[in-house]
């Protein structure tokens, strides 16, 4: 796993240079004082990019934090080993969508689990975008078992949530954590809505090597979800009402990263390297009180459609409201 | 109180508009679907506040939660009633500070008790700015009893902590919680560093009136407090350098609102006014990966020295170091 995560990150950093054109990351290697450590690596001030992240780490421990403990009761008491890769591009243009993904495994005494999942949050409404983000992602689950897609995706919606403001974080993509060999695949504090109500019926076959190659098949699939969306959208110019608004809703990616999201808390209660972990937090943010988009426009639909779970890959009705807003491709 | 505390909104806010000169407060008023409201101000694009906002709520519910029934279990099972004003000031100008205010007061079954605290963030160093609105403060406790600054002043440099950046978020103010009848005068989840060393044996007689009073002159020292700095440093000029280091180290103010703050995470957790609590957050931030500031400058004197907490009434070794940089006055 150690040895796909690196892969993968030195992949995907070759594959966002090309697609920048100027840009080249910067690497740092650093060590965690209680054990283990990572590279870091990122891309500022890109052509494309305006920043850029992604890391690998390796980190060890004695004791796993109480949030992790309370999902894996077994792991108490024990050493914990975990190794990860995340990234987070925060794209200049507003109309070529943020994106974030993550793949991580866990071992703590007579436990292990994997983790993961790959998620989009444009600025600007694009359903040709959301359909090719999440086919991509239902063909890299699929190779595996086709039962994953129906799970994995309503668990990002319900994962990248902002409870404060009734908003998804973007179109989602897909989401997985504590996935080892027996239970119900969705099992987690996020068991509440639609993904909850999976039965354990649908559960296929998880050993270590098929979970192992779920993360290698949507690892590899980030390039080709992506890097066609922003091929897409590079070219497309934009003034600064559209950069204003992408500045405010980056401030909506900091809110959900600071109060939510577990990797940044589990890396902050870890004593973590900060300055890698709030890598994802954007360049550059704008918050606004009172802020509500003009009806319809493009901004209202953004923030109408295009931050609620959504049937992105069969939905009839939103591929009407979306064209009639000339939001499909 | 909330008498008192609605005079403070109305008083601070007419000081703050015959600071600003130009900027007006707009009003919103609201209400809470499960009971109580509020009015909220914000002042926008003014000529000295780029932004302020100052609110008022008075809100009632079922149940606390439990990051507060932890500390007062008498109020489990009883309805609770809440009454605060709270501001955040984001100055334009790079050399006159970001400063904060709550008091607050609560009411649940058998039990009440006071709360509240002002603390100055400055993005340049100036010894005098950080001594002028201590010794004002002090004033204000020191004018109900003398045992309150020595215990509120390190209560505020614990509280306003970044424990994963080791940075205290500026030269801190003054901070108290849980303030009722009885007990030590510091208890709360704080109590930890030295103002927790603090004895029983100092505890001033505090019967209702007295937190009233002191609620009440800690108000009304606020003005005071900050005017003099604001109007002393309004008329220096600064560049591009200066604005991108403000704009950075905002980034320290919505890393400890979002993952710190009771009052915010209070706020989020009760179902309140999303917009209310998220005024204070600065209207415009910048994040750096990788950002140290430059040895010797000032910059780096602010990083090191007025992020940490410091004796600032009376370290002659600060002000000769203060003294060195030309931080003095």
């Amino acid at each position: 796993m150690k040895a796909l995560l690196m892969g993968l990150q030195d992949s995907i950093c070759a594959g966002l240079e090309q697609l920048d054109g100027d840009g080249r990351f910067q690497e740092e290697s650093w060590v965690r004082p209680e054990g283990g450590g990572g590279r870091s690596r990122v891309l500022r001030e890109g052509s494309l990019l305006e920043q850029g992240g992604v890391n690998f780490s390796e980190v060890q421990g004695k004791n796993l934090p109480p949030s992790i403990l309370n999902q894996r009761p077994e792991a108490a008491g024990h050493p914990w080993y975990a190794v990860g890769t995340s990234m987070v591009l925060h794209p200049r243009n507003p109309y070529i969508p943020t994106v974030h993904l993550n793949y991580r495994y866990f071992e703590a005494g007579p436990v292990w689990w994997f983790g993961g999942g790959a998620d989009l949050t444009p600025y600007y409404p694009f359903l040709e975008d959301a359909k090719h983000f999440h086919q991509t992602l239902k063909g890299a689950c699929d190779s595996v078992n086709p039962a994953y897609y129906p799970v994995f995706k309503p668990w990002c919606d319900e994962y990248f949530f902002l409870k404060h403001r009734n908003e998804t974080r973007g179109i989602g993509g897909i989401f997985y954590d504590y996935q080892s060999p027996g239970g119900a695949i969705y099992k987690g504090p996020d068991a509440q809505g639609p993904a909850a109500a999976v039965g354990s019926e649908q559960v296929p076959e998880r050993d270590w090597e098929s979970l192992f190659q779920l993360a290698s098949a949507c690892g590899n699939a980030f390039l080709p979800s992506y890097v066609p969306i922003a091929e897409r959208r590079k070219g497309l110019s934009y003034g600064d009402r559209e950069r204003q608004f992408q500045l405010y809703r980056r401030g909506r990616y900091v809110e959900f990263n600071l109060v939510f999201d577990r990797g940044t808390i589990f890396g902050l209660q870890t004593n973590g390297r900060t300055e890698s972990i709030l890598m994802s937090l954007p360049p550059l943010v704008r918050w606004e009180y009172g802020y509500t988009a003009e009806e319809g426009s493009r901004e209202a639909l953004l923030t109408d459609v295009f931050t609620r779970p959504q049937d992105w890959l069969g939905d009839a009705a939103l591929e009407q409201r979306c064209a009639l807003h000339g939001a499909v491709g």
